[in-house]
């Protein structure tokens, strides 16, 4: 295709900075003859305090037609906590069945990491995005009583748990390294610990040249922080993973450099490209907010279009900046210009 | 009480090898008029196999009547994942209503962690032990087929919400620095995070010298790695609570240091102690396992039934320990001896 038809969604706090470099970046790595729309929606705390909405059955009509979605960041301390992050967040991802969490993480020479002796780190989590304890199932009985029970529903299919470790597998396979592991807590969740390891094995089988282990997820902690370099492809549950990739950002480079992209692999629906961390209000608006994290969305959100080449310009300018940065503090504008002229060059 | 009547578990792997250094240290560490008994009990993959029981009735009525319980490691290869988790340890855990399940972490100078800069750690963790998702709710159906559903339900109770909630800030008013964490992912979920959030505001009230936050689990990670330093006291629900301990293990020391208690403050039934490590199954009876967890496991034993002066002893020895431990390469039973000879000195 020669038109890229985006639906940039800058969200709140430190969204609207981030994703303007984002753009910035897309912008100038995209070749001359590929045309880039892209159509902004308001969707956020100020939306919802407005209107009370938080993504309409006409919003995801609309969100539909777009080839892929940006986000920025979601989240304001005015809103209740878990309104915009069901409401908006996690209704998009189940709406578009984005069941495809992909979070890599890499630390690249030179760049802060709070681990001694800078290990070698460059793996990828596979976090299922459909599916277990993200599912809103659950509810409240005899709530503000000395006598309430509130529950959470882990919800796990053979459809939604192989699909995802049928695209980890297959993600191993493309891997020099091509090892896979798979993180639960079998030992405990037994029931959804059966259906994710019986999966696992039998899918195995179809992948003879993919190395497989197994972790605890209290142990897969143990190992982000004293041998992260034994890991390639990590595929995951959605809490599990949701845990595991803060941690995973926080020991490669810090949430400021953390990209994720939420998949629709059929591409029935837009995919959507997001930086790991969140809206960072106590930043907001002071330039100070690192658009790393996004600008390497964006090179997820390139390769997900097929844009492969330019995915790698992309990143590769981003190693380039991390490991000359050094102490430099710049604003999030600057480094947004110092990528796009690394990419345009 | 001038004697102590102590269950012995072993249990599998190493578990045989680090409770003779606890026990060693114990006798060393009691006044000569306080009589130690002891009755070993054979629970774990060995006697599983021999007899296909986990933990029976008769079972809990004999553990029942001794004053509190030390533990080993249970787990074994073997047998497969879940059935000694689920038929021993939790079982038992859930029996004898060991709601409040203690983790200290303290960072000791001098002692190896995979964080750069030897950062200040010293808080503990109050992890819920009898709710959440442990609590084996949920099913299967279909099993097997590729229509397969796997459930897992977390149960929260205010009773047990609020018992546990009210333990932390007790220890949390009792320490110098007087903070208290809630750690939850009260914006996904939202029905259990709503009762831990209510629950924590309400009882912060009666405990205005504390010093309150809330972190969403996998921020928590983040600043276990990044700023260990801004904990004190953390409470949090079972499963969070399993997952962030053993990071916490990871960077004060090792899960080789890292000792808990699950506690039954009513004294009801008797708390049970162990370390936080597994049944090492590779290193098993070569003499290569750290019993310091054990050790330290016994200080929190002997804390809980007011030998508060014998616990610090006991810590002081192993700090000094691990202080001087250098890069040394010890036995069990030699690091077991250096230990019981300081606390008898
Ligand atoms: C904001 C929150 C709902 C979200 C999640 O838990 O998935 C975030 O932590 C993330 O990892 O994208
Ligand atoms: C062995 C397992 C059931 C246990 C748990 O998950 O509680 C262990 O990891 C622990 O932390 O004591």
């Amino acid at each position: 295709s020669h038109s890229i038809d985006l639906a940039v969604i800058p969200g709140d706090g430190i969204g609207q900075e981030v994703v303007a470099q984002g753009l910035k970046v897309l912008s100038a790595v995209l070749p001359q003859d590929v045309k880039l729309e892209t159509e902004e929606y308001d969707f956020g705390a100020k939306r919802y305090h407005a209107t009370g909405e938080t993504l309409t059955d006409a919003d995801l009509d609309s969100l539909k037609k777009h080839d892929a979605i940006l986000l920025g960041a979601i989240g304001d301390p005015s809103v209740p906590s878990g309104v915009l992050e069901r409401g908006f967040l996690l209704k998009l991802r189940f709406a578009f069945d984005h069941h495809v969490n992909l979070r890599p993480s890499k630390l690249l020479p030179g760049v802060a990491t709070p681990l001694a002796g800078q290990p070698e780190i460059d793996f990828v989590v596979v976090r299922e995005g459909t599916e277990g304890p993200y599912t809103g199932n659950g509810g409240t009985i005899r709530k503000g009583t000395p006598h309430e029970v509130a529950t959470e529903v882990s919800v796990n299919t053979a459809f939604g748990v192989e699909r995802v470790v049928r695209d980890a597998f297959a993600r191993a396979q493309a891997r020099p390294r091509k090892k896979l592991t798979l993180v639960h807590k079998n030992n405990v969740l037994t029931f959804a610990g059966h259906l994710w390891t019986d999966t696992f094995t039998r899918v195995a089988a179809e992948f003879p040249e993919v190395t497989t282990d197994y972790l605890h997820v209290d142990a897969a902690t143990i190992f982000l922080v004293t041998d992260p370099a034994r890991f390639d492809v990590i595929v995951t549950d959605n809490l599990f993973g949701d845990i595991i990739t803060d941690l995973a950002a926080a020991v490669s480079g810090g949430i400021g450099v953390a990209a994720s992209g939420n998949i629709n692999p059929s591409g029935e629906f837009p995919s959507m490209f997001e930086p790991v961390h969140g809206s960072a209000p106590d930043i907001a608006g002071q330039g100070k907010a690192d658009p790393t994290a996004t600008v390497l969305s964006v090179a997820l959100l390139l390769r997900h279009l097929g844009y492969e080449a330019e995915a790698v310009r992309v990143e590769e300018a981003v190693a380039a900046d991390l490991t000359e940065r050094g102490d430099s503090v710049r604003t999030t504008d600057e480094i947004g210009d110092a990528l796009a002229a690394r990419v345009a060059s």
